[in-house]
């Protein structure tokens, strides 16, 4: 039986001349596109071109906010208040979402970027902002997170959609958990590795997406022989609906 | 007879820890609040409290979208082509909307800021990009604009309604045209004198809204001495319905 | 017997079109200035600026480095590398450096900004990271701390001369402790008890330079109030030397 | 008899987390390397690590200053005054010179970038204040520049060094002008041609620098060729002495 799992990576994250590695020959393997909003990456031209691109991909689009942090592109911690959580986030989510009805496509989904996906995952006050902001758009967006987060409870509460992500790129322990960048062996390499885990993610937690990181070095290699390995196994790709 | 005019004034125009001069204070005195949408001034956390200020005063508010330089405030002549006027007009009303949307206030109108006003004033392409980007929206904004610019033509031929702006502290000459600031009292500092042009304007010129500048030396006098003087010529003051 | 003290301020922290506020009225009454290099706050334009009128008034200059983070005015921590701390230090640094030397004035001192004040004064690694930096402009620059920080002991590690500041607005307890901002009663604003604290400061725990804050309400008068004040005690205002 | 030419490229152009195409690829094969300043690209961390890179490979460094737009790379026509143009170059200088000194590497060149690069060759005003800037670094660098131009002219009467410049990868016409962008072969692809045409430069036109651009497509293999077809003609390769 046809396992269906969506494959997701961040696109749209150049700057002016600044293009991301990879970004434009991404789409064919990927089934959602999580598209940067000018804060952290991106801008009033990545967007919509990113988008026209996910159009006629048929790759589902959605917004990828992060911190206002150009130099750290959105990585580095930094403090923000609950109102600015939600400021940033529904300014974001508007700028993409005007783009995004511009082009009859609907955006499916929000996923937080580097150091404000960890906010919001970890922070009852900051997840609280960040749905808030999410349900004054009005828009049915699912959320993208790793499982057991602060954020998936807010979300069930507030009774937001939550898909759960795994990384293609992380090493996970036996019970799911990312193994911490400060360990050796916290990332994986090999398709082969990649594709058992995936599917130990996929049929022991409950994982509906893979999230790729189009800049690492390879990463077009790798994604489409993931994406055959996992094919063989009877693995099928489509966007979350 | 009463004749009602709409005072319109730019707002929302810090950033940061940066307050504009005097701006809080201008809400009692004007009926329309052209916000800054965080290109060239204003930022995610100035839109929704300036929203807010302004729906509080029973104040209209419209998209005030510059250029993309904070340093020149949007002053600065710059050259984008009619792709970059349209997605950066775009991303600027989908921020502000989504943030009127979401405290349930109308986006009445749009007035460009700075060099980007001249832009569109005076070139059908940039006019056509930024119609194009207003009209993308749905919303039914009015245009404010001098009159008979390049934009007025091409929003009469898109459907789209122009309200036609004058300047309360610019002296105009005898056909209603701006005296240019490079010749000897191009401004005007005279509330009376003020009064005066603000009428000969509306009677002979049609103009629907002026516009004071907040940030001005005695701003905050001037307004209100020139709407006491308006109001004893039989002036009533409401935003553009 | 005459007591000197320097009375420093932050200057030049405006941006663009944005003017810090009574800053240019704050010279007549400091003997320091801590002028923004163009990474928190101010730009190419107002570091000559404010150079220019420093000199005119006989005031001494400083550099005021800070994070790169123009919405946060460099007051949100953020985390930076030791190397981040130093390139950055050393950039801001040359900056200043260059236009001091263009007017031929000796940049004194230096004094570093809102979190990375706070990040200098209390991690090792950061402070030296700082002190790197500064010793390679090969100036004898002056650096000023709040006394007892990981930033003072590096400094006499390294043999640079460290000036001890106090905060003319914030509240000291028995033991020359900044009273947090927490707790209530921790700013000051009687002049007549500021006076006390700064003589206590000076006397009793080796205070050499006290900052004032031209930003807060009525700044212009306290200063010109406490001045008073301290020169009817016998206090004389100059430079550090 | 040995003919010896500089090569020069723009490097440093890499913010934050996005880095120039090839750049790192590009120090074996130049003389001299224009290290952007932090303006219209670069910033505090790839100044220090193109100069240790730089010097590593024994390549001169020089100043590479632009206008501070990060979106449009500096490219985009912009109006500054005279004031502007002298401040923005100043600064630039300071942040780069300091560097420089700290790792004891000398400053020995000034090429301005795009927008700025284009305004200095024409603008008799621009050019002044660009020289002004440069003397009052006190440095004695030398100024690339094409030949003919306003910048050319205003150095000579200063007393600076001009070193004329050309484009490997644009067409010159019989007098050697650039062939304007507009006109059809305005740029040049085959190696071959691109030796012919330096070696007539350098031969009837004392074009002593030749600039390779290192974001194009094939930049490092073009470059290769163009230096060993340069090397059968007797050419060899140093930088300005």
């Amino acid at each position: 039986m046809t396992i269906y799992i969506d494959i997701n990576a961040d696109i749209g994250e150049g700057y002016g001349s600044y293009l991301q590695a990879n970004e434009s020959e991404m789409y064919p393997f990927i089934t959602s596109a999580n598209i940067a909003c000018g804060f952290h990456a991106g801008d009033f031209m990545t967007i919509p071109s990113s988008i026209a691109l996910a159009k006629k991909h048929g790759v589902a689009i959605g917004a990828h906010p992060g911190y206002p942090d150009r130099y750290g592109f959105g990585r580095k911690p930094m403090e923000f208040t609950a109102e600015e959580i939600y400021s940033m986030t529904l300014y974001q989510l508007g700028a993409i979402g005007q783009n995004a009805d511009a082009q009859e496509v609907p955006l499916s989904h929000i996923k937080a970027h580097g150091a404000l996906y960890h906010h919001v995952n970890s922070s009852s006050e900051a997840a609280n902002a960040f749905m808030k902001a999410i349900q004054a758009t009005k828009r049915p967006l699912f959320i993208y997170t790793i499982g057991g987060t602060v954020l998936e409870k807010v979300a069930r509460e507030k009774g937001v959609r939550v898909v759960k992500e795994g990384f293609a790129d992380r090493r996970y322990d036996a019970n799911a958990n990312i193994v911490p960048r400060s360990e050796l062996n916290a990332t994986l390499d090999d398709p082969v590795e990649m594709v058992q885990q995936i599917d130990f993610l996929v049929r022991e937690k409950g994982i509906e997406t893979i999230c790729f990181h189009s800049d690492h070095p390879g990463a077009l290699e790798k994604i489409h022989m993931v994406r055959n390995l996992l094919a063989e196994k009877g693995y099928a790709f489509r966007n979350i609906t």
